[in-house]
């Protein structure tokens, strides 16, 4: 508004303000009503959508059949094996079957560790319980035992501390790791953070003060029988010890024992072994989208699994989910903007090389993803989404308002956390990487253990998962995310 | 504020008011401060109570091992059956040892129906497949079938409307319902409840048009070779004719061959009988509350099941969470100001005896109940409540309120809808009843048959939903309901 000393000039000039104004709010009105009505009719449409891709993802879904086909005709498939092998040519192989386009294989080479056939430990004449067999299996990348076995004192430790504690006297050894998962933890997946350390750095905090053997309480929040295998490490400059996942049951026993007796003895045996790295693949597949195909919208699981099982939900379920997320939407001829893209990762378990690998190449040569869904807590009953962002970002904001899109199923929990292993490369590219959330108390029951069978999974609760992914895929790759800012 | 002709006095009389306002308004915020304070801390001091109460249930719990005792010592127990006897007995020990008072039965009859020795149902010479048998079982409440079975046609139906239109073609034929459950409803009882009249009235419509025997599509949302049974009715002046449960992988079996043969003749044999009724108990225990003990609020589960599997979820997981809430306030020293009562029902699965002789007692002597929970649509992870009121009520709304304390295990989902079968005759004394909402999707999966068995329990979820029932339990015994409006 301009002031003048002229009564009416500034008449003039008001009223035309006025006027101005008016026509200035008239239009913003305008605006705002229809930019109203087409963010409701567009929201309105998603809901719509999301409603008809729950119904067909309940009604003609196929993931359970393509897990039941990787879990029974595969079965389980570690990183160079030549059921790996089998289960990248059943990927691709059901990627061409379930219509998805650009189907191809990213060569990659791989660790090739195997089991062996003898995994074994024996308490040796305990003056309460004589001899008794454990239920143990070797731990993924350790080194085998000499053919007889280590024999040596059984020493108890919950942590490190008490490891450096020991000090000379750990010297000939075998540390027992026993501190349990927290089960107080409302997520299952802390209590199993809060216990791996045992696992994955437990040989080489005990070969630092010459130890010569580890064995580990298995990571599960259950009381079974069944060892739960998993990835440990060894490091330069310290000696590599073999190192065994025993059950939750005799590590119990075997605690109880070592108070009653503190010269317990146990023979190990282990004869896996690590071999050359060998050749195999991530598997890609996608639809294409149809206004920027070059911009993309990952979705993916993990292919290979652990030697027990089926790896059903570890990570069987993800795989197939992400390839059914994208044949849903094909079938219902849904044609997204951006280009939809399924990734079933080799060696997640002990190596991330296709993760790595992945994102290595998305960096040199593209194509631009904008963003990155990973299923791999188990195919179980969806909640949300986990967003790997900081909750003031634009494009976290604009994630969550998508979340009453599956309300429906009361999978509409949206956070800020962690995505998944194998997409959280792609972080430092600018994607905003993703993962599915789901209920998962009965995840570490299963984990890394005989127990992942394909009969441990729920045909809704897996298609569920898939049609949450198409969905949250689907508005991504329409409507696109702000520039990262923090991501 | 009084107004007067004297500005002396108009001025005098505003400063007073002024005063008077001035400490009405301090006494106001000051009792606000206080009452919000005492608000939050009370909110607060309820928040810390059930956190403790989920720890002190995961770290330790004994629902689980409850459970154990229950399937794999006592097992099945239909009502009138000696396993039912020994499900009181187990009951009222386990009570005792849970540290329950006032532990006694009630005394009730239940009906006896007994599947006996014989359930065969047997395609014959058909000219596509020859002679094949198909998995089947009585449906509880049936008569049995001569000694020889009953050898007719098959038709094949969805609903009673077609049955209707049958007509006289019926006569003399096996009525084969088989229409699925709806698998894109996202609440699996919602599919149940579409499906079930075929099973329940299934009979009575095949009977009124002088049908023969009844074969009933299992009611599962799987796709599985076993057969679930569950209740079927007569009623007065129409013909009983034997009816039983196919499983829904032979019902897709016999439909296709009934579609290419429409001569299809199965023999139908069941020696399953209804005895005379035999005594048997509801099973009461309690926490006796600290300033009115005569006012109760009930949880609840049933302890009959069918004679299949070994009815875990349905509903060995009601009874344990019923006592395992008891019992955790119990050992946490929390003193409910109400009396808290757990209720083993006898005879929900075919008949509701218990839980209609429960309210009848109740209507005539009392005590007052407050308000019920029922945990009966398994043992799975714990979603929210289901409150039998409209969200207008005030005692909807103040229970609405509760729903963050159970956010921490993300069960807030609190919501207008039925309570259990076995409290809801309790409803009209101006009960509040509610039901415990759970993760379902795995429900029908078990239901009724031999796959209900322990194992399908996970330990976590069961005792979550204990906790989660102990927690508004304990909340509404202390802070009381508004008198009932349109409950």
């Amino acid at each position: 508004m301009i002031i003048t000393n002229s009564g009416r000039q500034f008449h003039l000039s008001l009223e035309k303000h006025m006027r101005l104004t008016s026509k200035f709010f008239f239009l913003l009105t305008l605006l705002l009503t229809i930019s109203s009505v087409r963010s409701q009719n567009s929201q309105h449409d998603y809901q719509e959508t999301a409603n008809k891709i729950f119904d067909t993802a309940l009604q003609e879904g196929q993931a359970y059949e393509m897990l039941k086909e990787l879990c029974l005709d595969v079965g389980p498939r570690l990183s160079g094996s030549p059921e790996a092998a089998a289960a990248v040519e059943w990927g691709r192989q059901t990627m061409e079957k379930a219509g998805l386009t650009n189907v191809h294989l990213q060569a990659l080479t791989v660790p090739h560790w195997v089991r062996g056939s003898v995994e074994e430990a024996t308490i040796l004449n305990s003056i309460s319980v004589g001899s008794v067999p454990l239920t143990v299996c070797a731990l993924g990348g350790s080194i085998s035992t000499p053919t007889l076995g280590i024999t040596a004192k059984i020493i108890e430790v919950n942590n490190f501390d008490q490891v450096r504690e020991l000090g000379e006297k750990a010297r000939g050894s075998i540390i027992f790791y026993n501190r349990p998962l927290d089960k107080t933890k409302r997520k299952t997946f802390s209590a199993y953070s809060g216990a791996v350390d045992q696992r994955s750095r437990g040989a080489i905090e005990a070969a630092k003060v010459g130890a010569v053997a580890v064995l580990v309480r298995s990571m599960t929040t259950r009381e079974d029988d069944v060892p739960h295998t998993g990835a440990m490490n060894y490091t330069a400059g310290v000696p590599q010890i073999p190192a065994a996942a025993i059950s939750t049951v005799d590590a119990n026993f075997l605690s109880a024992l070592v108070k009653k007796d503190s010269t317990v003895n146990v023979n190990l045996k282990l004869n896996c072994q690590s071999l050359p790295d060998a050749p195999s693949a991530n598997v890609i597949g996608e639809i294409t989208g149809t206004e920027l195909p070059d911009e993309v919208v990952l979705l993916g699981g993990h292919l290979d699994s652990w030697d027990k099982g089926h790896g059903a939900h570890d990570d069987g379920a993800g795989c197939v989910q992400s390839i059914e997320a994208i044949r849903l939407l094909q079938s219902m001829g849904l044609k997204p903007k951006r280009t939809i893209r399924a990734v079933l990762f080799m060696n997640e378990e002990n190596g991330l090389r296709g993760g790595k690998d992945y994102a290595q190449r998305v960096a040199a040569n593209g194509p631009k993803h904008i963003a990155a869904i990973e299923s791999d807590r188990g195919g179980f009953t969806p909640r949300g989404i986990s967003i790997q962002a900081e909750p003031t970002t634009a494009a976290f904001k604009k994630v969550m308002g998508w979340a009453p899109l599956l309300s429906a199923i009361n999978a509409d929990h949206f956070e800020s956390g962690g995505s998944g292993a194998d997409i959280s490369s792609l972080k430092k590219n600018g994607t905003l990487t993703m993962g599915l959330l789901v209920d998962s108390h009965r995840y570490f029951d299963y984990h890394h253990s005989d127990n992942d069978t394909f009969d441990k999974v729920n045909e809704r609760e897996l298609q569920l998962g898939a049609a949450g992914m198409a969905i949250i895929a689907y508005v991504l790759a329409n409507e696109g995310l702000p520039a990262p800012e923090h991501n």
